[in-house]
């Protein structure tokens, strides 16, 4: 026992540090707040308007996710700013394939010790992602945990809310046979798959993160920290298109547990994996792992990071609507009669 | 390298063992939706109705929150089934503040790995929680992160909306040199000073989690464990009550930094600390630490966990109101001119 008498700070944890950065952070975060947003970070609870005139039957939409083990790979290559952007658009895109708009946004950031300049570039990620979609990033929780997580380690969470009129929620009920699968591409991994990426790349293939791999631009960490992207700008307009028969996030679990979601127990996705060429950091993974394509499918989005369920009459409009808004849209499956599964076609080599 | 194929599985991720374990969540959640949550866990988001017609100008408040380093303390004593009622009667009283009535909870969950069990554990506390006070459970994100979080350890964070009517949000702006100060009691720590606490009972003291301390019922570790207050039903009836000028949730930074979010700059709170006992928890870990009464008040709640501040003629009625709703209130302090901080009297001893 000492007789010194023991501080806060002692026990690993520095208020004044932490209120220092989270000043910083609360500019950032005020930068993305609009006239809904009735009170600044520092009260307990945040308050937004709940003005929904404008809709006849109005459903909040919500929605929790973390960015997973991505963190790993930015502990790795000491670069925080990416994955707050990460984890808004993830998030954004869980309450999009429901048909929300969103609203506000929460963050959730958890370290073991924040080193400076560390939370302020975790929130600078969730700050410009809310900003550039038109978010309020309103409201968040740091804390310093020494123990709960190792020296330099970190976790987050984000929490969505949106909006939706109750007759525009799209549920995948409309989903039929015949009906038409395009896939908007992704920018790489997204948020999924990273703990056996990792496993592949750095333990069996003994990568280092800044190593160059055919066909992929950038060092490897580049391409694994590459930022998830957000689908609401091109999607948005076609929220109430009637041809819009359902929309599929591919997150954890691949085409092979996400299409499931959406999809009338009655009817199976098929698949051509002739669509479209899987990217290299993909092909890469699947010849260092091994990985079997039936598991590579059913752990990563493979270059396509949002599904659309289309009437097939209106598959050509679409498209060339998604091509206006700089998308490159490739027609991947159909539904047919099944049993609620995904079937696979084509070449299950990659 | 290898030449058997790798699987997610490998990588120390179990998909088909976290979706056993999220069937039986999800029961648990579905417990508590009321007529007003439009789906089930399983799809992207959760829609919640928001029909807010009984309110003039509905704002919805958020907020978010984790449960710290008292993680960290259910770990050493391996019981799961307390933190998550912890962090729903935490979101819940930081929303209470401000005038609002609560509506869904979200949590997320993650874990180095998930034992039998455990995710249950964690999401019936959580289930528990949001059960008794009427708050629907509709959405949650569950991770397992090898390597983010060392062997058995985890991290839960929660976010909760509610509403409140424009008109009725309780700010702190009405609060006037004069103000009574009452408190109502904590049920120890609540999820605060965790990380000292830690420090002087296991590091300092040398104590184990199932040691008897004096003036403490149980051991040490049930002590630690006891669940965090929600305050809901006593203040709902005083939500709208003129008499009531702010609510002051006793969070981490005790009365010294949690009093000052509601205290206009012209005013300080003065807190008589002679006016309650401080439970035989504070006072051992002062005297173990030791550590000194301005550090304790600026760390834990000292058995106070929330705080109203009340218009002098009016304290009679509200404390007798209290009363009936089963509260022991207590007279703490008062308002008076000052510079925003809280000013303490009394023997500064424990």
């Amino acid at each position: 026992m000492t007789s010194e008498p023991l501080t806060y700070k002692d026990a690993g944890v520095d208020i004044d540090a932490v209120t220092t950065a989270l000043s910083s952070v609360g500019k950032m975060a005020a930068a993305t707040h609009t006239d809904r947003v009735l009170t600044g970070l520092g009260s307990f609870g945040a308050l937004f308007r709940a003005d929904f005139a404008s809709y006849r039957e109005p459903v909040l939409v919500s929605s929790t996710d973390g960015v997973g083990t991505k963190l790993l790979v930015a502990h790795r290559c000491s670069r925080h700013d990416t994955v707050g952007a990460d984890l808004v658009n993830h998030c954004i895109n869980d309450i999009l394939v429901m048909g929300a708009e969103p609203l506000f946004f929460h963050d959730y950031v958890a370290a073991e010790h924040f080193e400076p300049g560390m939370l302020e570039a975790i929130v600078s990620g969730f700050a410009r992602a809310c900003g550039a979609q038109g978010v309020a990033l309103i409201g968040g929780e740091t804390a310093e945990m020494p123990g709960v997580y190792p020296p330099g380690h970190f976790d987050l969470a984000g929490f969505i809310v949106g909006v939706v009129d109750k007759d525009a929620v799209i549920t995948g009920e409309r989903v039929t046979a015949g009906d038409v699968i395009v896939a908007l591409r992704s920018n790489g991994l997204h948020t999924n798959g990273y703990s056996l990426a990792q496993r592949i790349l750095f333990d069996v293939a003994g990568l280092e993160h800044d190593a160059q791999l055919p066909g992929i631009d950038g060092t490897l960490g580049d391409a694994l920290l590459a930022e998830h992207r957000c689908y609401l700008a091109p999607l948005r307009p076609l929220l109430t298109d009637a041809a819009l028969h359902a929309l599929v996030h591919i997150t954890g679990g691949g085409f092979t547990d996400n299409i499931p979601r959406v999809l009338p127990k009655s009817l199976n996705a098929v698949i051509d994996r002739d669509a479209w060429e899987v990217p290299a950091i993909f092909r890469e993974m699947a010849r260092l792992g091994p990985v079997v394509r039936d598991e590579m499918d059913r752990t990563f989005n493979m270059g396509l990071g949002m599904l659309l369920l289309l009437a097939p009459g209106d598959v050509e409009r679409v498209t060339a609507q998604l091509r206006d808004a700089g998308e490159e849209p490739l027609v991947v499956g159909a539904i047919e009669a099944g049993d609620g599964r995904v079937r696979y076609t084509g070449n299950d080599g990659l």
